[in-house]
């Protein structure tokens, strides 16, 4: 079973309103929308570049995973976000070769995905997520 | 100027043997090619994902950029690279923005690219990397 593509890199920020220049002008891309995801306690934006979105989070409360994370990491990369159209299987693939999940069964993300995160103790560091359009 | 797409995603592994396996087995990827940067001093792997590649990139010093990275926050997501057309002009850009340059002018990286480095203290956290095909 194979991953499609990145679907979007997520990046921690303190604040939508601050960040959001630095890519618009300084890289020169677009922000297309912003939308509150609130079972995660967040506030985002999006950004096209090619076939990647990049997804800025912004903590809406103190103990929202993006504040805990900004808090012990400072801001910067947080999660990959791989696209699948069989999320169930790619989440067996994983478990079978040992993978702890952090979602044994996906939940609704931003933008009417489903999403399923990997742990990051099992993935050399790296915070994963497949997520599939519904 | 818009940056057309991420080029790739350079992920700091202590081992290339050990995280191999892992993108394989777990995620269904496959290893395209391994190659030495030794002005970087990193050994890399890299694997194809849409548009996108993911260039795991393992120490082959102590004093290599990736050693001290890990040292200080383990292993994880090291870097983004967008691609251009015109990497002096983005550079440019990003300058003008107020963004500190790591490369003034751009470098030979890993597959005969030119690339160039922005700072992570003015890019909120993320060293971003723009490259282009020579």
């Amino acid at each position: 079973m194979m991953l499609q593509q990145i679907d979007h890199l997520g990046i921690a920020v303190n604040s939508l309103d601050e960040a959001i220049p630095y890519y618009e002008n300084a890289l020169g891309l677009k922000c297309e929308h912003r939308e509150e995801v609130a079972s995660q306690k967040v506030r985002t934006a999006f950004f096209e570049c090619g076939q990647v979105h990049i997804e800025l989070l912004e903590p809406m409360s103190e103990d929202s995973p993006i504040a805990k994370f900004i808090a012990k990491n400072g801001e910067g990369i947080h999660h990959i976000a791989f696209r699948t159209d069989n999320i169930e299987g790619q989440l067996k693939q994983a478990s079978d070769n040992g993978v702890r999940l952090i979602n044994e069964v996906p939940v609704d993300g931003a933008g009417g995905k489903l999403v399923a995160f990997l742990h990051p103790k099992s993935t050399r560091g790296v915070l994963t997520e497949f997520c599939m359009p519904k």
